[in-house]
């Protein structure tokens, strides 16, 4: 297996070599009808990734076919699933996929079978959720545990967060929302005040997660959700838990009721179906909801292994993602799910994307000559078209579209008015957003002219439960995972961020010089 | 005044002429730390707008003074609040500056004295949130109502939430949160539901808030409201005010307790300050608090009319915006505030900024030969940091950044761990990231390097108070109000929403053909 950089393949002299697809001509008339009836890959779930309305044709896929194939997309994926060290920079292995199944060989790390690892902290996350929904566990006062509050930031906190809010409206309609649900992340005191400040300290269980167990928002939140525990008459060691490492001052600590574990070989913003998520969506929903993300997850996770780009719909949809970056020199993608429920998961993919694959050189560490990851920002519709839509019609640039749709509402609610439903009324902008992106209109008045040819998917599910939002996240790991591959970027390390830090640190020491000190100064830091 | 597109001006020419100023290099050792103390322009209420760390030196601020002079951009503001029809597209008047102050000419339209008109519906308004806080109006059970909830979607959602979630945990520590409040937005039905379901109706009041009263979203809302309070037992009309024009079939209406009004020349997102955001400001808040937010946009509204760019904060972001747009090449900005306050603040920003300047034709309707608006992201810091930062640090493309900081929190709350607070670690984060992004650092692991070069600007304040929060977002505003007039487009009208709702409405009414047909049938809405 070669990784070799994307301009020296023979793709991507090929892909530039290309006529540019015309989105307008193709997606109008009964060609438009014909591509969306065939232009159309297969999820797990009964989910479908249609691309009708992307810059792509018959030559298009060929060439991107023929990427996958030279780039050896699926063999990395495998080598990836069976244990090798992907994460080059920080020398580890890459298993998330390994939380949710066993996609390969057995990967043995550290003496350890990963997958029975995994497994096992499943399982004992699940008995202490069940014992304190139970009552098994208890307050100081014997009162069951109400609410569920994570302290993380980053991949400890979007994800779960967006986890947890895509499927809280649904746990409510399905009587499975067994703990309320609570989030602790910035490192600005008010965050913390404000959420402790909602809640009842006595009937709350806190997660903590750092993998490392040093991340200083976190240490510095544990501190005041400590001092709000106290203040209540209350000991910390009974309300708090722990996600941490095995090795990390956290795991096996007094301090906590009990300490669940991932490990080096899952990155923070990879971490959702881990116990970084898997802790608070047991306590929240309840373990068979979150097995049953994981099922989703695992069954997405499954279909990614198919060489064939037509039936592969997150290799699919990377490779139209890397034509549009490399090719047609989109610099952004936008996310926009038609589902209030999916509020913060444009927020999660921003950082597993631009996290991801927002690097400078190739994983070897050498120079590359080509852009990488956009820049991702989303919300959901219709919310959006009554914001930011205005430029992606009519703005002097073409912004690529994934849009992500549902047939049916997540709760039994719903009103007619002028003959149709809230989610008819919902799913009819969705369609119509991209007919309008894809077509524009003439008009002799150029204000209200659209020049259409902007281009645009959608994943189409029936309904957002467990099993498709696992499946949903798992397609865009796997999405981001495969550029990385194309792009030849470790997509699972994150040294861009060390620089701030060190200069942070060396503001709070006092040791600065030049523009810290002045911006120091400005900020009356001292 | 000439009103001419911007590639015409002499100022274009010679701005595309100037040699790029090396960020890392001027913002390196003495050199960076002197910006810092000389490159600040003075805003209201004691905030200053540094842009040290932006791509300018004398040269480029002199040939942006020299643009502000030929396209007359102060004249223009003149122009507007006097009561010019600067919004050419819909033919009318711009006038939200007027609700929070008056700045230049009485504005009489429609037989009318707006300011008095704007003054009269905020009186009226506070006397109905000063009866229903003291018990004046009340449910009918006798009881004093305790929440408000919004119904509205776009500027009438985005605005006031933004600004509610913006000092809900300072009335908290104030004493002066009054009301809770709640947002209904999205036409997905299960938005309505999850509000519903999150409060207690018989003590609610809803402001419906629709400019024409025909928004599609917000009426199929009311109803699903409506629905709600009937199956309490209870009548709609005791629990419902609405926020509309006195043309439309809302106003005066029985159906509500009162109804407040705004008008035409209030575009929406340019409405936070208006009826929009103050009936429901002045429930949660009390009047009081909804007056100093007025004061403190006032005031820098005020500010934004010296022609000196160095002393204009908002004229001098939107210029040096305008250079990294259209001579930098950057097409995306983004809004960075350290406080979690500001979480909804960037949202708020996105529709602001793009729905105003995402425009292909000039404010004549005439196709134009330059880009417009960037797009707009952002989320809070330190959250971002553990993100997206990665891609802003090292990925391949530069997206120049907006940093908004405060030098105290909002609640008295604070952790000293390592010797200093929480606020002072998140100030000496924001410090840290413009000096990383600016100058970057060695190593000779590439992996590791930072290119620096990286553009920001900062807003500082001391605290995030109504009227600095007023003076924010007046700055911002008046920032996308001048880059409009650069540009020479018609930031008030967006008319590229239209075509969106014609072909939703087309899929309602099984009037549809080809592609949108197939749509419509994938995503089974009939």
């Amino acid at each position: 297996m070669k990784w070799e950089n994307f301009s020296k393949l023979n793709a991507y002299a090929r892909l530039g070599s290309l006529a540019p697809v015309d989105v307008k001509a193709v997606m109008s008339g009964e060609s438009g009808a014909e591509r969306v009836r065939s232009y159309k890959a297969p999820m797990a779930e009964g989910m479908v990734y249609s691309y009708a309305a992307k810059a792509v044709d018959e030559d298009v896929l060929a060439a991107l076919q023929a990427l996958a194939d030279e780039a050896e997309l699926t063999d990395k994926y495998a080598a990836l699933y069976n244990g090798e060290v992907i994460n080059t920079g920080e020398k580890r292995l890459v298993l998330h996929q390994l939380c949710r199944g066993q996609l390969g060989e057995d990967v043995v790390a550290d003496g350890v079978n990963k997958r029975e690892f995994y497994l096992a902290q499943q399982k004992r996350a699940a008995e202490f959720a069940d014992k304190i929904h139970e009552g098994g566990i208890v307050n100081e006062a014997g009162e069951k545990f109400t609410t569920v509050v994570q302290i993380g930031i980053g991949g400890s906190d979007l994800g779960p967060r967006a986890l947890y809010l895509a499927l809280e409206s649904w746990a409510k309609a399905n009587n499975t929302l067994l703990m309320d649900a609570h989030f602790i992340s910035n490192v600005d005191p008010d965050d913390a005040s404000a959420v402790l400040a909602g809640i009842d300290v006595a009937h709350s269980i806190f997660v903590l997660v750092s993998k490392s167990g040093t991340t200083l928002e976190t240490l510095t939140n544990e501190s005041f959700v400590k001092n709000a525990i106290k203040a209540a008459g209350l000991d910390p060691s009974k309300h708090m838990i722990a996600v941490t490492s095995d090795a990390s001052p956290l795991a096996n600590n007094p301090d906590y009721l009990d300490s669940f574990y991932m490990d080096d070989y899952i990155g923070g913003r990879y971490s959702a179906t881990s116990m970084v998520g898997g802790a608070i969506l047991s306590l929240a929903f309840g373990p068979d909801v979150f097995a049953r993300i994981l099922d989703g997850a695992a069954k997405e996770d499954a279909l990614a292994k198919n060489p064939d780009i037509r039936e592969n719909a997150a290799l699919l949809d990377a490779l139209i993602g890397v034509y549009e970056r490399n090719f047609l020199g989109y610099g952004m993608t936008a996310v926009l799910p038609y589902s209030q429920a999916l509020s913060r998961f444009p927020a999660h993919l921003q950082q597993l994307d631009m996290e991801s694959n927002g690097k400078s050189v190739n994983r070897f560490g050498e120079p590359i000559d080509y852009v990488t990851g956009p820049v991702i920002f989303g919300e959901p519709g219709t919310n959006g078209q009554h914001s930011f839509y205005q430029l992606l019609h009519q703005g002097t640039n073409i912004i690529p579209l994934q849009f992500i749709g549902f047939r049916q509402n997540q709760m039994d609610n719903d009103v007619l008015i002028q003959g149709t439903t809230s989610q008819q009324k919902l799913s009819a902008n969705v369609a119509a957003q991209i007919v309008a992106f894809a077509c524009g209109r003439e008009n002799e008045n150029r204000n209200k002219f659209f020049a259409g040819g902007r281009p645009s998917s959608i994943i189409v599910a029936d309904k957002l439960t467990p099993e498709i939002l696992g499946a949903l996240l798992a397609h865009f790991e796997n999405k981001v995972m495969f550029q990385g591959f194309v792009w030849n970027v470790n997509s699972f390390d994150q040294e861009g961020v060390q620089l701030g830090k060190i200069l942070a640190k060396a503001v709070l020491a006092q040791e600065t010089e030049g523009a810290l000190t002045e911006y120091s100064k400005l900020l009356g830091i001292f």
